[in-house]
């Protein structure tokens, strides 16, 4: 007990000498090690309840972590072993092996967690691609030899391929099939998403933004999520939809660790441990998806992790090693390099290009902003009207993409295919379909052009529907579209004009611009647009293709984009997504001022504790009242002196001890601290016995000590200090609550979320807009949709003879109903998310809106 | 005067109404940007009074920034700016087209002063990559045509190089030449150094990396320092001296940036935004010397900066595009490439051969540990003995290596030149002396072996010495010649048994190993080992050469070697030599538990000023006894209650401009609150004018009110918060000094240096070693080195007859006396640099020892 209040000390101390200091150190360290013991008989105890405590924490959905306290209770925990090992192994003087081992272990066990997790990542990376490849061929044929191999393996070693038939010899029932198939991959993906893990639908890359920052989303990294994710993206791949693996590998890779971290003790018990290695997995999914490790690492860099360490970056750099090795000895392409598109420029760039490689920038800049507008809309428009019918909607994409790609020759074929081809050369007997050819230059530029908005147009209404989807690769395909189209253009000019002045650096008579480098940048520029991101799109790039001689157009180009991009507000699509989701997650790119003092923003009406007084009953009536997440400790009401803070799960989970371990008179008194804590500066003397046995024993159950589950040293600040200084505490340190104090008295308290909503409220005064117009138009467009399916209901209705009922009229009461009986729905979904914040007390993490998945 | 008691309140406040909270909002914030003006009649006086402190500040030598103030300070005056504009342009509703030009000026600023910075810094470049070439060219020979052309520009065009000429047919007089070329070069370096600016000796890595995090070094990044950098770093690079030109360069890009934004207002001011700017001409400085713009960006985030948001990497990114790009348009080399030395392996690597990569990572973190390790002390000698005979030093440091390097064919060379051919594959003409033929291959093997022992010792003794000197080409050309070597040995085990199973992945006739592959990865390794950087490595490495398809191998070297560095000890070279000067900097990468609360390191006997009550003189009195860089504002001696911090600086002002405003009575109270400050829960009550003026007329100057001068929201925490959430505060929010109260009582104060202090102390416990051996033996070699000096100006004055006098016999007793008049130097200088930290007090920052330059 007394060890609590020595652990420091108000008056002036002597300066006493070395030994004497070491000695008081060790004193010292020994009454730290026990503070959380009060009262508890025997030295695990308190082991035992964190731990207790922290398994229960883990599961709660909806809450951040409060990063300040799990540090501490680390240390705690090191503290305590150090102790133990002290008193059982260095008795002699020495270090024993044991004890040796266990810290080697204990070491190693971050390795053993990264190696396992890369190596799962990897071999489930390889897995996907053969998986993927084999459905996008079986869409066009069989292999007669086996039927399980895809074109390439089944064709493996022979000139002419013999044992790969197309379906039928005739074009249109392969088209037919071609469609049938495509249909049927994305109703299955669909299906399996909303049956088994609706956290599986869309990228996740928002959403594990968040939880790498502390917020607590029960099973979305859970084994469901990852088994349906693997087994689903293939199939929405496949499926022909305008989505991409990327996104999807970020989340299957954090799920991977997230699972197999949960076997291992240290991961079990310690979020931010979990966390680095999260921040790892997230490396190493990029990694495989690109076949890009130093590109994963600095993605997870700059998009993932708001908080980045050197040991987080190390730990990133051995998993995308371990899952890139792991994926290359795996060799699932058996081309047996990592490098995706393998391009080699024969000729180096020109700097009058630069003026082109600026209005690819400026491109790249324009589709991001576009994109994230459009399909934010399309996003509230989804979840407004259409979160009932996620398969259909999946479903007839799939179907409306091929229809609408096949006549096109570059969106016919693949993604990453159609890249392939985009970036070449055109010498060296590179040609695809006459794109080299000069008199095909006009119509490869209009289909190009036609290419470029469709894609555009189906990345749109594509991304976030209810498959695995992500975005990547689609915006790299649209930039590759539009940038092949400014080559042959540029190309045509040079053609045109090849005296001119401006041409006066390329040499005669041999070919000047190669329009495959542009496709490379428009790629690069269309990442970085939608995304928003830098230094990895140029390293993802180069690991991609290997051109690095373009370095310097790379760069200009991603700037460029970068620049225009943020014209048209800050954060890539990801961040978007986290405002439109309302998550409470604090960017750490906006850049505030507001201009008032963490006062104006506090809670100052606290429901706080006394410390001593209150009793059992009405303490359990206060905590089923209301949903804070914690309170702060006082003196008494009147002094108000702020003691410590205590959350809500380790309040309830003292009471429930308190309760098991005997009966407890309901008017018992609760005590948060020990009488005599105040009387700092008599720290000698023994404290009176208040254990539990001794109460026990003593009373006969009249009070309840808790003073050991509190936390006595919060982060407290003064009213005064402003709101921008708060926030930077919490982007930096990462408390879960702050609470303000004048002079010891506690004046209010501040979480995260009282910093969004102010943030969101000046937001909003800053832009006043009325969304009714847009409301109105969607619901236009919604009646629209109801009529044709309608239509096509009645059609398919009438041409069966009533065999096929599709649901047809019955179905858009239905829907309207559904969709007027969220009181929300009058506000534009954008605003209720927001609402939900807003209008939520600390408590209401609940509130938080998901997508409806 | 009221405003600043209103900006805050205790009370529970009721929920006003939205625009009602508007009003308020605004009105507070109104009142909170006149928070500085307390009693200033005019509204500018307040940011008048913030720039002459600050500009002050700038120029404190040896402190640490505030970076909470700092960011304090920027938003006051932000939102003062805001409110001027609102006042002035904002009056009939609409923004003034003045003011968007004035705000958008101010945002560009920025990117006009890294524009400037980076395009300064690339013409550097290319300035000193053409004066090096030509003083490397100038000690073999001259050009005929025109002597200031080098042999690649005399040459050019030409296939005979009839212009260029060796200065004698005779090669013992060209050794001589050779020699004497590289001694004056050695010479004129580090005269200049000495004489001009000492500060531009060494590579100034880990001094920058200080000055980034906060520390204040006076003319550290001045112009002179710039000027002497960039005139002798290609002076000593030519003169054969085993330094590369990385570090230095990294140096004279920051002070570029320095230089430069000076001139910007936004930058003579903040200090935090210089520190954006510094880390963004860092990574332009690498970027330049190794034509790897994304490697010097990483570089920038791993090894440079403690502190690295997006907004800092968007910043390097763009700097480093504008000095690479400068650079390449001037295209320096002729060979209209960024890429040094090229290389295009044509064969992939064999999984069998990581055996051989892990070994050759391993040599890499064991020639990081092994150099860092002598090289300290090395280092350690050289400022105990050699301190003043920087100039001799060098001179025959560059005349022994001259000497040492002439019989071996690798070490002869220049060590770019030299890794350029070690990287080639034998295929396709590449051939440097017979190092790709099979019948050399054992006498390859020697000679690369002496020349990896030998530049290794060099670089041991050559670090340090008081000219430009970097460590990354050194290091990179040793493991180059390790890893060379490794790759012949493979290659004939090979061949000696081509059957092996071992070998089975290689194709039969055809060559399966490539050494140039082993040199690359070896200049990883021995990179990476010695500055324990990782990634940025691997960047470089593809950014230098363009071997993409072994990014696989190079990350697994650079992880074994990293992993192998760490056994013996955490940070690499600039981290050691941060440790080895004692500067203030905490190190991001360490982890410590202490297991004491912060009341155990804090000073508790803080000198600190009551709020009112004392007289001028008493405070004057104080000032001048001890050197506190600043003092808690207390209300009294007896509460104690913490009313706010003051800085040394602010209050020595505040005193000086107060007595400049008129006379002021040495009794005169000073007040550093309102008196009714306290009174919190009436803040609507006009406070009494206690403006200067108003004192000056009522009370004839019996009272000097300081109060606008103090910080009222100093950080403070709980004594008894964990030091290692402490340690996380100062490096996370970087404040100067951070308060502990107890329950609103001021019980102590803590900064950077108390818990470095005590991180030695228990580092001291953990590792106590015996350095007398050591210093025994620097000792007896110190005596050696005397006798050879004494015979060699003996001889020399012996065979001149006299007339050459080199100082001689009379010169030891001297050394040997400057030697032991420094009490301290009966320790080793590193327990030395501790012991100026230790020992000092929070005002003894002068203490702090640096090298004597």
């Amino acid at each position: 007990m007394s060890a609590r209040t020595t652990s420091y000390s108000v008056q002036p101390p002597r300066r006493p000498s070395l030994p004497e200091r070491r000695i008081s150190r060790r004193l010292s360290a020994l009454s730290s090690a026990e503070r959380g013991h009060n009262g508890a008989p025997t030295g695990n105890t308190a082991d035992e309840l964190t731990e207790e405590i922290e398994k229960i924490k883990r599961y709660e959905d909806f809450t951040t972590i409060d990063w300040v306290q799990d540090a501490a209770r680390e240390q705690l925990r090191r503290r305590a072993r150090r102790k133990e090992n002290a008193g059982f192994f260095e008795r002699d003087g020495h270090l024993g092996w044991r004890r040796k081992l266990r810290d080697s272990y204990d070491a190693g066990q971050a390795w053993i967690v990264v190696t396992l997790v890369g190596a799962a990542i990897g071999l489930n990376a390889a897995f996907l691609n053969i998986v993927t490849e084999w459905l996008s061929d079986v869409k066009l044929g069989y292999c007669t030899t086996a039927f399980y191999l895809n074109k390439d393996f089944c064709c493996w070693g022979e000139d002419t391929c013999d044992g790969w038939h197309r379906w039928t010899p005739l074009w249109p029932v392969n088209y037919i099939l071609y469609f049938i198939f495509s249909i049927i991959f994305a109703l299955t993906s669909a299906s399996l998403v909303k049956a088994y893990a609706p956290y599986a639908a869309g990228s996740g890359i928002s959403e594990i933004k968040c939880i790498i920052a502390g917020f607590v989303m029960k099973g979305f990294l859970g084994f469901w999520t990852l088994l349906i994710k693997s087994i689903c993206l293939p199939l929405a791949i496949a499926s022909g939809l305008s989505v991409g693996k990327e996104g999807p590998s970020v989340h299957y890779a954090v799920c991977t660790g997230n699972v197999i971290s949960r076997f291992f003790d240290k991961y079990k018990r310690n979020a931010a441990k979990t966390r680095e290695i999260l921040s790892a997995c997230a490396a190493a999914g990029v990694a495989v998806a690109f076949g890009s490790p130093i590109g994963g690492v600095l993605f997870s860099l700059e998009e993932m992790s708001s908080y980045f360490p050197l040991k987080t970056m190390w730990r990133s750099y051995f998993c995308a090693l371990v899952a890139t090795a792991v994926l290359a000895a795996m060799n699932p392409f058996r081309t047996g390099q990592l490098v995706m598109f393998e391009v080699r420029y024969d000729r180096s760039w020109h700097f009058f290009e630069i003026i082109f490689f600026i209005f690819i920038g400026i491109f790249g800049g324009l589709y991001g902003a576009f994109v994230m507008k459009w399909n934010l809309r399309a996003m509230a428009f989804r979840k407004r009207y259409l979160s009932k019918y996620a398969i259909l909607e999946a479903t007839l994409l799939a179907g409306g993409t091929a229809v609408l790609c096949y006549p096109n020759m570059f969106l016919r074929i693949d993604m990453t295919e159609a890249m392939e081809k985009l970036f070449l050369e055109c010498e060296g007997g590179h040609d695809y379909d006459g794109l080299c050819e000069a008199r095909n230059r006009w119509s490869m530029v209009l289909s190009l052009l036609f290419a470029t908005i469709m894609r555009t147009f189906l990345v749109v209404i594509s991304y976030g529907c209810k498959v695995p989807a992500g975005i990547f690769v689609p915006s790299m395909a649209v930039g590759a579209y539009f940038g092949r189209m400014v080559g042959i253009l540029v190309q045509a000019l040079h053609e045109s004009f090849p005296h001119a002045k401006f041409f006066a650096a390329c040499e005669p008579d041999v070919p000047c611009i190669t329009p495959g480098t542009y496709a490379f940048l428009g790629a690069a520029a269309a990442l970085s647009g939608i995304m928003h991101i830098t230094v990895s799109v140029v390293v993802i790039m180069f690991e991609l293709t290997g051109a690095l001689t373009y370095i310097l157009p790379t760069m200009i180009v991603v700037g460029v984009t970068k620049a225009v991009g943020e014209r048209f507000g800050k954060g890539g699509i990801a961040d978007r997504m986290i405002w439109f989701n309302g998550f409470p997650f604090l960017d750490n790119k906006e850049e505030h001022t507001f201009g008032v003092p963490v006062s104006q923003v506090m809670t100052s009406d606290v429901m706080s504790l006394p410390s001593s007084g209150l009793d059992l009953r009405s303490l359990e009536a206060s905590l089923s009242q209301n949903r804070y997440q914690g309170f702060p400790i006082i003196e008494n009401s009147t002094t108000k002196a702020l003691i410590g803070y205590i959350g809500r799960t380790e309040l309830q989970y003292a009471i429930n001890r308190a309760k098991k371990e005997g009966f407890i008179s309901p008017r018992a008194k609760c005590f948060f601290s020990q009488p005599d804590s105040t009387a700092v500066q008599t720290p000698s003397t023994a404290a009176p016995p208040v254990t539990f046995d001794a109460i026990e024993s003593a009373t006969g159950q009249q009070s309840v000590d808790f003073s050991r589950f509190i936390d006595p040293t919060p982060l407290a600040v003064h009213p005064r200090l402003p709101l921008e200084t708060v926030m930077e505490l919490f982007k930096k340190m990462g408390p879960r609550v702050i609470l303000v104090d004048y002079r010891g008295r506690l004046a209010g308290l501040v979480t995260v979320k009282d910093c969004l909503k102010f943030q969101f409220k000046v937001e909003a005064h800053e832009t006043t807009r009325d969304d009714s117009a847009l409301d109105e138009r969607q619901e236009r467009l919604w009646s629209i949709m109801n009529r044709v399916a309608d239509w096509v209901a009645d059609k398919v209705n009438g041409l069966s003879g009533g065999r096929i009922k599709l649901g047809g009229s019955g179905r858009s009461p239905g829907i309207l109903e559904a969709h007027t009986t969220d009181p929300r729905d009058h506000l534009s979904p954008i605003r209720a998310s927001h609402h939900a914040i807003l209008d939520g007390t600390e408590d209401e993490d609940n509130g938080v809106e998901l997508q409806n998945r």
